[in-house]
């Protein structure tokens, strides 16, 4: 079986997924939050941090879904190994549930959960050695991004506008030019060989940026959690992407301009080989 | 049959209307847009108004759903009649369609039309009569209100807020303390005899705001789009609402002052009847 939906306890091909009813509130409203993570070799990459951070978005949105972590995380592999695939990339969505349509939340509402599992594409190892290029973007998000919720048209925009221009990824700054992250991705950047990333206030805590702050702290690179500006990254000597499906992807071009020398710097490389490192 | 889903160009009865793919977009982006709609013995209230804001909703998220007014009119209507109610809310959301989970848009995606027709349960006339009471909340919504999509959430958990504290809704507000809507209403206030409203930069442009607009010039009453701040609806003689499914609603209290004499206001009374009027 390639990919497959978890829908209502049950799997279905992906093709024969239409289960979802037209007022899940997920669908109206957005009303839903969300992970995406991987499996790899047996198990799946930091699943604990995935499981903590959904618990921590379905509370600030007071979607009542309880689960045993060790449970979920069972669940999970169970249908990562149903695909026959070697590497996956599950999604996981709960939503607050289905109900007549009307904003507040309805009195009684059971959260839906759905898993899909596809074929995971890591990015090619060439792309990594030559980086990406970004073009940077106003970030018209909603005020919430702290929470991972599927409130994202404003991050599809962006990333379809950087797809237009031909690059990866757009670099979101607010009014004042302080940049937080790209479309689905954190943001850092490295200067006189420490990095900086935007602080956990107005943006998403990602589970790889949370890596990358453990093994700068491991290899003793000095690591700032700083508000950084348009002019900053403009002048930084390396700057870099941390995701779920793209690990870190090293930015050597940004609306035009080459970032350093114009290829992945010296501490991104650091930074990648021990974060594979640790995967294995 | 009561209330009736039409998915996919078939009609189900509300409660079997699990028919929307897992990987909608409408439901993993909130990539979709949306009208309610008020259909009304035998007819929809302003449909063309309807209409042309859902082309324009489609076209700013270059979504490529083409159609034909009369045709569509005639399709809700004939959902309304199926549903046996005199009175019918027609809810119709048109997502980008269902494509493999990447946030760009998808190079073949073909646009999923759903439409929902509930009985309609107008505002009781003795609400009108008393007015509604309101609390402040900060617009956190995300920067693109001017189109109609579901990416809804701050919506969603601002009248939530409202409905923990026992009011009717919140009214949002800029960090410049710029005034724009409630979470699903335009608003209005009174001073003076002249009625103003926040121009249509950063808000949406409701259909029962341009009734109200119409309404004013011709029974000459001052109609000023103007930015309005929260000072001035402490300091105004009327407050009101205005949107689909509520018509116009006087606002008599806000975060627990009296607006004006604590009474719905002549203003409004005059216009409400015209609104009335307009629809026989």
């Amino acid at each position: 079986m390639p990919a497959l939906a978890y829908i209502r306890g049950r799997l279905y091909p992906i093709e024969k997924a239409y289960k979802i009813h037209v007022e899940d509130r997920g669908y109206q409203y957005a009303d839903a939050v969300y992970e995406s993570i991987r499996y790899e070799k047996g198990k799946i990459i930091r699943i604990y941090d995935h499981l903590e951070r959904l618990k921590r978005s379905l509370n600030m949105l007071q979607i009542s879904f309880e689960f045993n972590f060790e449970e979920m995380k069972l669940l999970l592999e169970k249908i990562a190994v149903k695909t026959g695939y070697d590497r996956v990339l599950l999604y996981l969505q709960i939503s607050r549930g289905v109900a007549r349509r009307e904003h507040p939340f309805p009195p009684i509402c059971i959260p839906e959960l759905v898993i899909t599992a596809r074929k995971f594409k890591p990015i090619p190892a060439k792309t990594r050695k030559k980086g990406v290029k970004c073009i940077t973007h106003p970030d018209e998000r909603w005020d919430r991004v702290d929470i991972k919720t599927v409130n994202l048209l404003a991050n599809v925009l962006a990333r379809e506008r950087a797809r237009k221009k031909g690059v990866r990824d757009s670099i979101l700054f607010r009014e004042d030019l302080e940049v937080t992250e790209a479309s689905s991705a954190n943001l850092f950047m490295v200067k006189d060989g420490a990095i900086y990333t935007p602080p956990l206030n107005g943006i998403l805590e990602g589970v790889t940026r949370k890596e990358v702050k453990e093994i700068a702290l491991n290899l003793k690179i000095n690591f700032y959690e700083e508000y950084i500006y348009l002019q900053d990254i403009f002048l930084a000597d390396e700057v870099f992407l941390s995701g779920t499906s793209i690990d870190i992807l090293p930015v050597v071009e940004i609306d035009g301009f080459k970032i350093g020398s114009g290829k992945p710097g010296k501490v991104f490389w650091k930074v990648y080989e021990e974060l594979i490192k640790s995967r294995n």
